[in-house]
């Protein structure tokens, strides 16, 4: 086990009718809240009516920004901060899903900071301070509500990166899985794909000694599949959606991840999916995650038996390790399928001339600094296109 | 599942050579320090001189309270609340194991009240606020280190009661696991008995759907028991020390007890036996859990079959619940014995004319209000009368 640090202050209210105590909950830290929503879903869902009913009952002062959209835009976060600093805003709430919260966690940094917000998300800035966010979640994927991480979009760049600070950790998160019983079930597809995402990036690991963790990771992918199964026949079945919405949180809070070497090969991978194409990101990780594996799998045999045995179930012969992971990644590829994720490149309009250049994105190369991307196996732009390859 | 809500604060910094953070760590929060411990162990394990040398070179002023033994005493929290007041102290810094952090939290929520700070524990007070805590762990076990309960024995009324508040979470914790690597077998078995009760108190639940919580209690506590085995014939093995230290902390920081009903019948059965003789915490859980699991598990089989196969490993005939969990609890006796815990009241010197009064205080009966204690059967002083006589 690695020497680590961690520190998960959210104050995480779980539950049906939990979105009521929003504004008694933000009163006692906010002068002025910005609102920041999508559109219409947190309207039809009554959250929206909700929330402002509860701030206005708390005597909290705000005002809205809506319109973030899926892959949320740099564009947008430009204007929540000229709008919170012409305001006075003092504290994000976002409503809404992934995209939203990481919209307001990129308007609250760049509240705090002279320059581009952009630079953080580029490596040319560290967050040093943040506007406080809090969050009511509608879709359970991202896992944002209490990450230390947000991800946005430049369009004009067609470039989709990543910020990382426990600065941007949300100080409260309401998460009312009744919510997430009115998803489609695309969104189901996506938002687990995701979560398991989550976990993935955390287990696979060459770091040796870590049965604590690798034990929560196996508990929390069973648990999160299984369930997901559930609401992708019963939809409206609130239990399956609470262990869904709890395995979410748990699976990017970073506990999964203490005290190991992390991957995020395939998020890394898949943000250039997105930004070539605005593909929804858990459809490109579902695409990218088991050709990933076949890829890597032979870096570490024995991290992929554990794999296929502990949380796919193969029992097979263990003399024969590659038939056993194989058979791992195709009751994965299996489950994609039942949740109805599509399973090629090509499905996602993703033509094999992108290859190289969204390789090249996704390991630096194109700006002339080649760094490679992910941990288990330090893939370099060859190595990506590969991937790319064994599912165009 | 239950609604819930759940806030861990505590910066939680774990590996070989952090105490030498302690200094940087607490110099931003405080303006005068408690630095608070129990007797030779902190010296001889050098941890007394590194903590003293890191706070002077980051210019932390402090005063000290030695003295803080097991099963910590009333008498000790009030001398630290005096001397504490004298000295303008405003944090209160633990180096030792859960006595010390107990006694600490104890001072920091003493600090803040003016009635006496005992009413918090017979439940005649709530915490409104408290001083900051920070650790420096020496001793897996009790998960003070980020739980938000403390426990205190009032010598005098030969009484041991536990207090909670989230206000009572320590703000830094400092885990090394180097220092585990010292105990003596006996405190391995002490530790490891009390890490694996705070998960079973929270396990054994009549709440349904609560798959996230049942997989992360049983992968915590096979990874625990697996380590307990590797530290009992290695006790030099730091990597089975980090696995049980790790899983000590998340065995009671309470993320495994979220949305379920929790019990607690053991641990307000034990903290009789603790009151009565100064047993080992530890000692009295592995003697009470397997007769409390004998008296109980017929009230839902279907949670004891799933912690016999689960947890236990037990692989039997389905048609014959019983049977698995009588293996499932005798294999748990069997694990207890392997660590060199006792399995009879007798061991303890606690002989059976004892029973009444203590069943009557550990149900509350013996003040004039019962109460009973437990959840997943409530217990009357008449059932844990049963229990203590089924281990006598």
């Amino acid at each position: 086990m690695q020497n680590f640090q961690i520190q998960t202050p959210t104050n995480l209210v779980f539950g049906k009718g939990m979105q009521h105590q929003i504004g008694t909950l933000v009163k006692p830290l906010a002068k002025k809240v910005l609102l920041h929503y999508g559109g219409g879903t947190v309207k039809k869902l009554g959250l929206y009516d909700d929330t402002k009913k509860s701030l206005h009952a708390a005597g909290v002062d705000f005002v809205e920004l809506g319109g973030v959209v899926p892959n949320p835009r740099l564009e947008l976060v430009y204007e929540g901060i000229e709008l919170c600093k012409k305001e006075g805003v003092d504290f994000i709430l976002a409503i809404g899903g992934g995209s939203v919260i990481d919209s307001a966690k990129s308007i609250a940094v760049g509240m705090c900071c002279d320059g581009d917000v952009w630079d953080f998300f580029i490596d040319k800035a560290q967050v040093k301070k943040a506007l406080p966010v809090a969050t009511i979640l509608t879709i359970p994927a991202a896992g944002s509500e209490m990450s230390q991480s947000a991800v946005i979009t430049n369009e004009k760049e067609g470039r989709k990166h990543g910020m990382s600070s426990d600065l941007i950790r949300p100080v409260i998160s309401i998460v009312n899985p009744e919510y997430f019983t009115n998803l489609p079930k695309s969104q189901l597809g996506n938002g687990v794909s995701d979560i398991i995402s989550h976990i993935f990036e955390r287990y696979f690991t060459n770091t040796k000694n870590c049965d604590i963790t690798d034990g929560l990771c196996e508990s929390v992918l069973k648990t999160v599949m299984k369930n997901a199964l559930i609401a992708a026949s019963d939809p409206k079945n609130y239990e399956a959606w609470s262990e869904i919405g709890l395995g979410g949180i748990i699976a990017h809070n970073n506990w999964l991840g203490i005290g190991r070497s992390q991957d995020w090969a395939c998020h890394g991978m898949e943000h250039e999916l997105s930004a070539y194409n605005d593909v929804a990101h858990g459809a490109g990780l579902a695409v990218l995650t088991p050709a990933w594996m076949k890829y890597v799998y032979k870096e570490n045999i024995n991290m992929f038996v554990q794999f296929a045995v502990n949380v796919m179930g193969v029992d097979s012969s263990f003399r024969d390790p590659d038939a056993i992971i194989s058979e791992g990644i195709a009751r994965l590829e299996e489950f994609y399928k039942k949740l109805g994720l599509p399973q090629k490149l090509s499905e996602l309009s993703i033509p094999e001339s992108a290859f190289e250049d969204m390789a090249k994105k996704a390991t630096n190369a194109f700006f002339g600094d080649e760094r490679g991307t992910g941990n288990f196996k330090r893939l370099m732009w060859q190595d990506v296109v590969e991937i790319y390859k064994l599912c165009k």
